[in-house]
């Protein structure tokens, strides 16, 4: 397979309804339309979409993507813990797990970041729904996939009628989480900055 | 490849903002979810797709489904000119092929099944958006991919709120012409039925 390094591969994961689809339709469009990379979008539904877990992939590249399908994700969002406990095990070792906090009580792995990401979608937005988004501006803000500014044009293009300023809110506390999250991270290593406080 | 001559593709294509992902979606799950067969939905961004093509691909199998890209299309419903121009080259010699007549004016076969589908939208519904729910019952009436009643149920289920009924119009619209579509063909040829008239 040619490109292989050049993949970066997202694994959205949670249940039906909780706006998974749309979110990887939106990763993919920020992208590919607006960053000028390629992407491929996939919904798989076998057995397991007929059980309680949904996912949607997206694969990422600047070159041609030969093979459409996620085989090792480089991150795995997780918004429910049945979908957490399907697809951990389909993660990269050195890869990104981003759980819910509230929603799956035991991530496997003490590596994992839980962010209460449904409860700062209701506290952003006033509904739960915009967890998607809230997820999208999580992993935006932790990883080099996608810029703000494309992730920004897909949302408003994408998000339902009426519904575009209460999104790029929730894209927005995703996004800015992220960005304390990595600051946090930072801050605990030993360095200049932490001897100075 | 096992499985391959189970494997069932459709690829829906048109230019952007005509809710091809979202009736390849609608497509997938009505397969998966209410029909129990697997199903894998695509949206490919590439370089094309930045012009103004854009396409949904959805691959039915009762098997596993291996390879996750439609190579060969058995069906193509094509939604505009260019998006037929693109496309057709991907279909099999002898796929479906099903073409908005008002909005592809030059067919690439006279083997086209030609559908005012656009049309057929705006008088079922009064929108021309649900063109794509209607390209859906086509294809469903045409073909054996999907049951009318998991086609109905995955379009209540997906339907943005409060569209739910007239989705299911426009879907009843496509259905009922393909239905027709294919009793029409049937009459021309020489048989007791034509004999008697």
């Amino acid at each position: 397979m040619k490109d292989a390094s050049d993949r970066f591969e997202v694994r959205l994961a949670g249940s039906g309804g909780q706006g998974l689809i749309l979110a990887g339709v939106i990763l993919a469009e920020a992208v590919a339309i607006y960053d000028g990379r390629n992407a491929i979008q996939t919904q798989s539904y076998g057995p397991e979409a007929r059980g309680g877990a949904s996912k949607s992939e997206v694969i990422v590249s600047d070159g041609r993507i030969d093979f459409p399908k996620v085989m090792l994700a480089d991150v795995l969002l997780a918004l429910s813990q049945e979908a957490c406990d399907t697809y951990f095990h389909g993660l990269k070792p050195k890869g990104l797990l981003v759980v819910d906090s509230d929603l799956v009580e035991r991530a496997p792995t003490s590596k994992a970041v839980g962010v209460p990401v449904t409860k700062m979608a209701i506290e952003a937005t006033g509904k739960a729904i915009t967890a998607n988004i809230v997820g999208l501006g999580l992993i935006g803000g932790l990883t080099s996939v996608v810029s703000r500014q494309a992730l920004e044009k897909a949302v408003t293009e994408r998000a339902p009628k009426g519904t575009a300023e209460m999104n790029l809110k929730a894209l927005a506390a995703g996004w800015e989480k992220a960005l304390e999250i990595k600051e946090a991270s930072r801050s605990v290593r030993p360095g200049p900055r932490r001897r100075e406080s």
